[in-house]
């Protein structure tokens, strides 16, 4: 059953499954899309501002947007106009990682009667349960059918 | 030779390469981040909000990384501590990406002499030279050593 803008309240909170930050697959990323030292090279990102080997925040990015997909079913899909992201703490190859979203606010269409904005603010943590994003996003919902 | 801090000025530009949305990479990178059926499924994608199968969004925004850290060299890399996105337009496979950005805003560190923050502006465009990203992005760079 998907959720309609009707029947989302602010508050309302959602968990997802997990994510594994795999090694090969993080570095694999970072090769095609963030060809940057300290996500690639172990050694050199001794020396870098992460301390260590980090997966691209785009792949962070990208991990809780499967997690939200494969655990909200929203009516007409997940579809954002625009987000904010802030990377708090660096992921390491081998984290799990997990979302928790809230409701922050509802904001019916004004031009549109069948449809309103959905503000979320998603946190994704790492296994240690540290905040290691926060992602916050404005997704359009459709009104339940009459 | 990498850009310092002190080499960048608001108002200062810098243009990319061209990333091209393959149909088969734009499906893979759904199925993988995405899966959902406007961004994978040719037909029912013609009912959805885009009208047609369309890129990801995470995509977008990864391919535009790419572009950046391709063409811009700043020193000690390009580290987002936070940014806005913005999704203006769908992205079509075949679609061809380049990247147009500007300083908008330079901050001194208070705390750490070594540093400021810099604040970016990127628009992504297609090649009809519509926006189908906007992406503000804040990011860290070192001063020039004395």
């Amino acid at each position: 059953m998907p959720l309609y803008f009707d029947d989302v309240a602010p508050g309302m909170s959602f968990e997802t499954g997990t994510y594994t930050m795999e090694e090969s697959r993080m570095k694999a990323f970072a090769a095609e899309f963030d060809p940057q030292y300290f996500h690639l090279d172990d050694e050199a990102a001794k020396d870098s501002v992460f301390g260590g080997l980090a997966a691209s925040g785009w792949h962070t990015a990208a991990a809780t947007m499967r997690l939200l997909v494969e655990s909200l079913d929203l009516a007409g899909g997940m579809v954002g106009s625009g987000c904010e992201i802030a990377w708090t703490k660096p992921v390491r190859a081998g984290d799990v990682l997990r979302v928790r979203s809230e409701v922050v606010e509802v904001v019916p269409s004004k031009s549109k009667p069948d449809r309103g904005a959905v503000v979320l603010r998603s946190e994704t943590r790492n296994q240690d349960g540290d905040v290691v994003q926060v992602f916050t996003s404005r997704t359009v919902l459709r009104r339940r059918p009459a």
